[in-house]
């Protein structure tokens, strides 16, 4: 591992968030906290880290407050929801690193949060077919209602159950790229592209302009660290490895793959399409894209990104 | 005026919200992109810009959705509100200062936005005396309540009228200076210090944290352009003028001032205590620690901003 090496660190809103409790702010900066360490770990190890992050659990606690004012204030889009998250978060998650490092004697030391905008195409064809759930689950009887309404598509998720689907756009440029660039290079820490960066489109008159939708963090992960000339791309998230027949008596972890390998099982359906599989999809989005040779990614869980780094967890996916 | 003048412009949260209507997204665009056009003339005339802002209107309305969905999700705490709306205002006047840009034929100009914490002294006599008010007014039952709940403070602002109050400490240093001189001295636009920033304390290991608190706009901007060395401090409101006997029929409008002058009418009470007086206290600020002799402010309209900065509006002040 070179001195240096240049990580963006695509954290789950999983690590933020637990998904099977509500949690509360407190419970929030207690797991950002947690996420911390090892991310402490690998700025001690010397490398340079780009922090983003899902705000899955976040927009849809957003979107909920936004509901319950309506009458009261006027309601926030979606675009401009997803730019105060990023803020919020970025805060915490920056806060929360900032600290650990001091703790451990690294004083002074300050993780900076850029707002980060990412271009999207205007005729992305996710704009005729929205797919990615935000917000509450809802009953049939409120999805006919919004329904009728016509401002939001809305989708059966589960048998019974719906949620409002948006847009998931594929990222196309990370507006933000230069200062990210210069700070990176400066040696700064950095918190950029939470929630997989505000989506935005530009017209024909050159203005660019948020848009309601969705980018997948790990894809626009992907696009920002190949942006960057990273070296490693890692992707933390709640499982130590990618597994074959993940669930199954012969599932099988996997240490390393390639390109190819990752390509094809993939393909052939092995990774979940809301889990594993956007993972896979980034990691080859990043890999395929970067100009080194040696880039690689690792996906593996948060607790394990020391040992990640070293070859010791995780799966390692590399262009050979 | 030199080229490349460094001015940290300081746009009051009325800037976005008419204090006079309710207003909405649309409209906070709207005014966003009229706010955008005397910016532009700045950066057209050859100024650096670093962008600041209030979030009065816009914190009081977060509050309401906080407040309104308590039942059904947790709230955020003060300082996790700021970073919210620091996210949200700043992609906002980013974008419509980028696209007014755009329109003008500098294509392809990125607008940034950092999201910005500021230390205050965690003994800032303020804490003991919380004076800031912030959301919405209140009842008599209400305020009762929420005085009995002992959470908050509550105060009388008008007769009968009570709002939530909080502290307003001095700021002291902005942490992310680092990146933001980084980022002027590369030619960026900036928005930073949204809000007066977010304010943080230093515990005695050397941890920061957020605070319940809002630190002034001007006085956190003033700050920033000492740190920064700006050449000017631009603070931009609806007036056109600093006025002795405001609103009186022997009303004076000033041209220019010194900083002794300033100091003498600010002790005379001339200045409004929420209007007037906190800009020209910001300036005092700048225009004391700033170690450059030609450091100037300018406090004047929005829509007369150029004219201002080549002396044909607004008043000047200087330190002789």
């Amino acid at each position: 591992m070179a001195d240096g090496e240049l990580i963006v660190v695509a954290l789950g809103g999983n690590a933020i968030t637990d998904p099977d409790s509500e949690g509360n702010v407190d419970d929030q900066f207690a797991n950002s906290r947690a996420a911390a360490k090892p991310l402490a770990d690998l700025v001690e190890r010397g490398c340079r880290l780009v922090v983003t992050h899902g705000n899955g659990p976040q927009i849809g606690n957003f979107l909920v407050r936004n509901d319950a004012a309506a009458t009261a204030v006027y309601p926030l889009p979606m675009e401009v929801a997803s730019a105060h998250v990023q803020g919020g978060m970025g805060f915490m998650i920056a806060q929360t690193l900032a600290n650990e490092l001091s703790d451990r004697g690294h004083k002074n030391v300050v993780v900076n949060t850029i707002i980060t905008t990412v271009l999207v195409d205007h005729d992305d064809p996710s704009f005729d077919e929205p797919t990615k759930p935000i917000g509450r689950f809802m009953s049939d009887e409120e999805a006919e209602e919004l329904r009728r309404d016509g401002r939001w598509t809305i989708k059966e998720i589960q048998p019974g159950k719906f949620r409002r689907v948006v847009p998931s756009p594929h990222p196309r440029r990370v507006m933000e790229i230069e200062l990210i660039k210069r700070s990176v290079r400066a040696g700064d820490l950095l918190v950029a592209c939470g929630g997989g960066g505000i989506p935005v489109v530009r017209d024909s008159q050159g203005r660019t302009n948020g848009v309601c939708a969705v980018i997948d963090k790990d894809l626009a992960s992907a696009l920002l660290a190949r942006e960057l000339g990273a070296d490693t791309m890692m992707i933390l998230t709640n499982v130590d490895r990618i597994c074959l027949n993940f669930g199954k008596p012969d599932e099988k972890a996997l240490d390393r793959l390639s390109v190819n390998e990752a390509q094809k099982w993939l393909d052939s359906g092995q990774f979940g399409a809301g889990s594993m599989g956007p993972k896979v999809a980034g990691a080859l989005q990043f890999l395929r894209g970067s100009d080194r040779a040696d880039a690689r990614v690792i996906i593996g869980s948060l607790d394990q990104a020391a040992q990640a780094i070293v070859g010791q967890a995780g799966t390692v996916i590399t262009a050979q």
